[in-house]
C-alpha cells in the first residue's frame, strides 16, 4: 500500500462519516463504539431480530462480531446479513473463539458462506473458520499467523473476500494480494475490545470506499493500520493498560493520514489467483 | 432558573444520593453507572421482566432507554412503568434512534401514553416520537433543535411531561415554561453514552426533587447543567475524546453547584398553557 | 497471611495465565474483563446455555455474579456450574443484589447448594443468600461487614467454602481460619465494577492456585489484597473517579508482590472448626 492509498482511504472515512451496524459482543459494545467515534465513523449497535435486516440496508457497513451470541443476537445476525446482501452493504465476519466452541463454529461456518466482505480473526480463529486447526482458548491465538497463510488464501478464494489474520504481525490477503503489516504494541493484548474495535473499523472503512475507487484489501489494510499505529503512538505515552486505554483513543481521533503512514511498515507481495 | 434553584437541586442530590433504576442499552450500561455514581447518585441496572416492577416501587427514579431493547428488556421496562406508576416514582423515557427504526419507534409511542415525568432525545427521536419528523440516522441528531420547540410544547403539553431536547443548545419546555440552555462542549459528540447518561441524572435529580419543593422542570433543568459544565470543564484539559471520558467523570465527581452555574447560560421564557 | 504466602499466590497467577470463565453482569463484563488482563488472567465472557457446560470444564476458574440475570444467562449458569463440578474447576458465587430481589435471591439460594468454591459479597448480600438480614439496596452494603462474621462461619462450614464479606475491612473466612483484610480506598465505591471484578480475581488466583499447595483460602485473600493494594496506590495520584480507573488498571498491572504486601494489612485468627 503506498502512502497516497492509505490517504485516499483515510479522507474516504473523514469525509463519509459512515454509519456503522454492529452485532457485536457486550463485553466490547462500549469500547468498539467509542473507537468508531474517535476515527471518524458514526456507529449504532442495532441487533436485534425485527430492526437488524431494515437497518442493515441504510447502514454503510456491518459488523457480525460473535463474541457472545445469544440466540436472539444469532437471529438477528441472520435478518442483518440478509439486509447488507440486499443492498450490497458491506460486512465483516470477525468469529471470536471459533474452534474452540461448537456452537458458534457451526454458526459461523455457515454465516461465511453468505458471502462476507472480510473476514478478520486471530490464526486460530481463522484456521477453524475453515475447518482446520484446533481452535484458540478464547480471543488467545495459539497458531502461528504465518502458518496461517495458506488457509488465508484458500478463504480469500473460496468466498472471494478480504481475509485480515491479526498477530505480531498482521496479514491481510485477498485473491490476488497479500500484505504484510507490522504495526501496533503488545499493550493491546492487555486491553479488551482492540481486536473487536478493529473489525468495527474495518467495516467503517469498507462502507467509506464503497462508492469509491478504494480497494475492498486497501479499506481492510487502512483499519489495521489506523488502530496500529495509534497503538504504538499510545505505549510510548502509557504506564499500563489503563492509561493506555485513554491514549489509544485520542491516538485513533489525533492521528492523521502522515502519522499512520510513518507509524507502520508495510511489504506486499503480488500474485495471481 | 436562578442560581439557588440549582443549588437547591444539587444539595437534594447530595444528600439523598437516589436509587436510580435504569432499564438502558447494553452500550452504555458501564459509562451510565459511572455517571451516576460520580454525581452523588446509586444505579441499579435491573432490567429484567421479573424483577422490574417490584425494584421500580422503591427506587428513586427510573430510566427507560430504547437504545438496544431485547424482547426480554421491553417486558423489563412495561413492568417498570407500572411499578413506577403505582409509587408515583419519577421515570425517564429516552427514545434512542426513534423514527428511523419501526419497531422501537411503536414501542416508545406506546409507553409515552403511559405519563412518563421527563423525556430527553434529540430533536430528530423527539419530532419522530410526536409522530412528526423522518428520525435520525442512530444517535446523531438531524434536525436541529429549534424545529423541536413546537412539537416539544406539543408532547409536554399533552403528557404534562417536562420535554429536554438535546442539541447545541439544549431545549427544556414544560407547560408553561421554555428554558434554553449553553453549555457542554463538541466532544461529548465524540463519547458513546454522553446522551443516554444525561437521561439517568434527570432520573436521579428528580427522585432527589421528587420529596422536596423542587420543580420537575427545574430537576431536568439541573441534570443538563451538571452534564454540561462538567463537560466544558473536561474538554478543556483533554486531548481527545479518551482523556475526555476521564477528565468528564473526574469533573461530575468535583464540580460544586457554583461551578456548574459559572459554566452554563441561561435564557427562560414564560408563557400561558 | 505471609509475605511468601501472598508471593507464592501472585506468582501462580503470573506464570499460569488462568482462563477465567465469567457469566457476569453487562453492566460490568468490560471492566471485569480488563481486569482480569491486567493482572496476568485471560478473560472469556462465555455465558450462553450452549456454551457454557463445556467451556466449564476446560477453563481454569469460573464466575458466577448474579446482577443482571436474564433467563437465557440463568440457563447457562446452571451449565457452568455442571462443568465445572465434572472437571473441579473452582467457582466462585457473587450474590450480587440478593436480599432485596426475590427472584434472584431464590436462584443464588439454589446455586449456593452446588458447592462453590468461594463466594463474594458485601455484609447484607452474604446474610441475605444465608436467609437472614433484609438485603440491600442494590450494591449498597447496608448491614456491618462485622455483624457478617457469624453468617460467613455459618455459610463457610456449611458448604464448606471460602466466604469473603467485602467492606471497609473484608472479612476471608473459611471452615477453622479467619482474616481480615485492610486495604484500598472510598473511591473503589465510585466506580462501577470494583467489587464484581473481586470475583471474576478470586476466580483467577483459585484457578492458579488449584494445581499447586496453594489454599483456597490464601487465593481469595491474595485477589482481594491484590485489588485494594492498586486502589490505595491509584487513589494517590487521581483526582476523582475517571482518572482513578485507569490508574487502578496499571496499578494492578504494575504493581509487584512486594508491592501489594506493603500497601495492606492483615490479621489472622485461627480457630477450631
Amino acid at each position: 500500500m503506498t502512502q497516497p492509498a492509505l490517504s485516499e482511504a483515510f479522507h474516504a472515512l473523514q469525509s463519509t462519516s459512515p454509519l456503522v451496524q454492529c452485532l457485536t459482543n457486550k463485553v466490547v459494545a462500549e469500547i468498539t463504539a467509542n473507537v468508531l467515534l474517535a476515527v471518524g465513523a458514526a456507529p449504532a449497535m442495532c441487533d436485534t431480530p425485527e430492526e437488524s435486516e431494515g437497518f442493515a440496508e441504510v447502514a454503510s457497513g456491518v459488523l457480525i462480531n460473535a463474541g457472545t451470541p445469544s440466540a436472539e443476537q444469532y437471529q438477528g445476525m441472520r435478518a442483518a446479513i440478509k439486509g447488507a446482501s440486499k443492498s450490497n452493504t458491506p460486512w465483516v465476519l470477525d468469529p471470536v473463539a471459533v474452534g474452540g466452541l461448537t456452537h458458534r463454529t457451526r454458526f459461523c461456518q455457515e454465516i461465511v458462506q453468505r458471502h462476507p466482505t472480510a473476514i478478520r480473526g486471530n490464526a486460530s480463529e481463522i484456521s477453524a473458520l475453515a475447518g482446520m486447526g484446533s481452535g484458540g482458548r478464547g480471543v488467545d491465538a495459539t497458531d502461528e499467523v504465518t502458518s496461517a497463510l495458506d488457509v488465508a488464501r484458500h478463504l480469500a478464494q473460496a468466498h472471494n473476500c478480504v481475509v485480515a489474520v491479526s498477530g505480531p504481525q498482521d496479514l491481510i490477503v485477498s485473491a490476488d494480494r497479500i500484505t504484510w503489516l507490522t504495526s501496533g504494541d503488545p499493550l493491546m493484548q492487555r486491553l479488551i475490545g482492540t481486536g473487536c474495535s478493529l473489525g468495527a473499523v474495518c467495516a467503517a472503512y469498507l462502507g467509506a470506499a464503497a462508492d469509491q475507487k478504494i480497494s475492498a484489501h486497501d479499506a481492510v489494510l487502512a483499519a489495521h493500520a489506523h488502530l496500529g499505529a495509534a497503538g504504538s503512538h499510545a505505549a510510548a505515552s502509557s504506564s499500563g493498560p489503563g492509561s493506555f486505554h485513554a491514549a489509544w483513543i485520542d491516538a485513533l481521533y489525533n492521528l492523521t493520514d502522515q502519522d499512520i503512514f510513518h507509524a507502520i511498515e508495510i511489504q506486499e507481495e503480488h500474485h495471481n489467483a
